[in-house]
């Protein structure tokens, strides 16, 4: 290949990821109901589970999402010769953690405002004792089944009274109070409960299903990373399929490996073995406790929040062991290898300065940056749960392996 | 005085400071209720009408504070030679910008867990052509009703299925959801909002007044000043009447003077000509266009809120004129001056230090730091309303004159 060629593929690359960010950022999400995941997710099947990516055998996956998506199939009562495995991502969806979306799953239906597209993540349980942390027992099925049941009805039914509610409002807003949007979406929950409890009442909702709803809300200041995600995806999803564009539009851990995938390669998983994330941990954990990174949740740093937007959120910052100067630094970086700033998500600690989104796999495999993510830590054995919080990056391979692909390809 | 004396007086009023800001930080501040003002304001009666401090006759009170009182007594039904003035801070009140307290406003209710007591401020209208900006008008006139009426009867029967609202805690959170509490309210409104809902549900408010509610509230982010004004009230009464003690425990401008007390100075106000802000102004207006100071809310930073933590809420810097170094440099300045640190009240971004609370009179001398406000800036004529935001100080007359009858105490 000449100089001549070079130059010319190299203007075509350029020309298809501006197409592709384009796309991303014309995404208008918009919250729009709260339905079991049999009656929205694209193939979802009554023996299906979808766990975080990328797609394994069961028997390739951290013993944390295997108690995880056991847990889910007993939960919708499914025998364990029943189930069938699949990728969240691969079905429009995600799965924070070590949960899982089954047929009878209610998800939250994010949905694009321009194109009707759609996206999906099981609604967030909180932490403590909980299913997608790969807990189980009657105390965390009793929880969820009033979650899944009695909540899940009163949040559909509500949404649908408002018309659905915007998440890019209030994506925007809460960076403004606080919030990266991953690891810590307090402000944004307040948000959403504020904009919910119109709708209850114009719905009619009891009294008590609202009061109990409404305490669930704050005792669970996590509750909308559920929209976070399935808005990151919708976000990255449109972005999708674009011929020779480099931007990375999925990416998820599942406990042993990681995996991206890549506007212009198709269907294909390219992956490596996931990190093992470095950061705070709780008393009585030490580092040989934490297992490698589990998660579709490592998205949302692509689509520009989470650490991509560290300073936003100080809070956050001694949860995960840096500082002012180390966030800023993390955010730097993420827009060294970003394709775009976002031009509505802007974080006034940064005079305003746009989210860093669309991760392009070229200047991944350029810079030697991979993105930094946020992320709640995991115990490496099945049944302990949260450890603390801390950072990982997919592996450098994964970028490698897509780059060789796109090499190929031309 | 000898050497000796001096140093048994110094630590005479140190003594005494601690002890006023002791009581300062036990306050343990709860929204109990929304009542008109002759229920609940000490010394109310049917033709008071309670504006920001210092008293002055009503020909030495500025023009836009004239046309707010003007306009509150008009609502009231109050003929204009019934009208006897009184300054809101003399009766455990305040009244923010060109606001006024008449008999039948209602006002938050603002109760120290501990011992009872009380502050009060009246309902926030919101910007635009509002009274408490000093404009009158049918408009202004419609919503007011609306609010004094169904809207604050909803809130008081919400409040009381609740057993109040803890304010402190919302307050620590908003300090880590982006809120200064004085002109960024934004977070705290919307908890404030999140903690009525079940209390409306309970009461089994109508739904269509529930919807106005919570359309007003969102659209109105500044809803909570009136409880963090009233909050910032309690606490600095708490620390009052302390012998010897140099805390400045009130302050306010009418748009003519600034006047300040001090805990150890009984009910004497200290005043002098109030300064002119100076800060960003919205189109059309220029600096002679802005009047000096006025309103009650310049007690809001001596609470350690406001300014004195600015650089807890980088929203509100672009619209003060400030970047981050200058809010960090604010925030120095007021620890400079201060009595304490507030173990409660403590900002992420500057790795969780407590806000500077309780200015001593003294200190203010010694350095010649005055507190830095961040305020809104009223149009000079009336009728105008608000142009922009902006910072100003209470001038230093206030304190030397204070100083002087410290001296003159002793």
């Amino acid at each position: 290949m000449d100089a001549r060629e070079n130059a010319a593929q190299a203007v075509d690359v350029t020309a298809a990821n501006e197409c592709a960010i384009a796309r991303v950022l014309a995404c208008k999400p918009r919250l729009v109901a709260v339905r079991p995941a049999l009656e929205v997710v694209p193939g979802m099947r009554p023996e299906l589970v979808l766990h975080a990516a990328p797609p394994a055998p069961v028997e390739e996956l951290s013993a944390p999402l295997r108690a995880g998506i056991a847990g889910a199939a007993e939960f919708e009562g499914l025998g364990r010769e029943q189930v069938e495995l699949g990728a969240a991502q691969d079905h429009g969806s995600m799965a924070g953690g070590a949960g899982a979306i089954t047929a009878s799953t209610p998800v939250v239906v994010v949905e694009d405002e321009s194109s009707g597209r759609r996206a999906f993540h099981f609604l967030m349980e909180g932490f403590g004792r909980s299913l997608i942390l790969g807990m189980t027992g009657e105390d965390v099925f009793e929880r969820l089944r009033w979650l899944r049941g009695e909540a899940a009805a009163a949040l559909d039914v509500a949404l649908g009274q408002l018309g659905g509610i915007d998440c890019e409002e209030i994506v925007i807003e809460a960076l403004r109070r606080g919030d990266e949007l991953h690891n810590r979406n307090a402000a944004a929950t307040s948000m959403l409960a504020e904009r919910l409890a119109p709708g209850l009442a114009r719905a009619g909702i009891a009294a008590e299903v609202q009061e109990r709803l409404f305490a669930f809300l704050r005792g669970n200041p996590q509750f909308f990373v559920a929209v976070s995600l399935a808005t990151s995806k919708l976000m990255l999803d449109a972005g999708h399929g674009v011929e020779g564009s480099t931007l990375v539009t999925a990416v998820g851990a599942n406990g042993r490996d990681c995996g991206i995938k890549v506007s212009g390669l198709g269907d294909r998983w390219f992956t490596a073995p996931a990190q093992v994330p470095e950061g705070v941990l709780m008393e009585g954990f030490g580092p040989a406790d934490a297992g490698p990174g589990c998660g579709d949740s490592l998205l949302v740093e692509c689509a520009g929040l989470g650490a991509s937007v560290l300073p936003a959120a100080p809070a956050l910052w001694p949860l995960l062991g840096v500082d002012q100067r180390e966030a800023v630094r993390i955010h730097e970086r993420a827009a060294q290898i970003a394709i775009a700033e976002h031009p509505r998500y802007v974080v006034p600690a940064l005079g305003d300065r746009g989210a860093p989104v669309g991760v392009d796999l070229m200047l991944v495999v350029e810079t030697g940056i991979s993105p930094v993510i946020d992320i709640v830590m995991l115990h490496r054995e099945a049944g302990r749960g949260m450890i603390g919080f801390g950072l990982t990056s997919p592996p450098m391979g994964c970028f490698e392996q897509a780059a060789e692909a796109v090499g190929a390809r031309l």
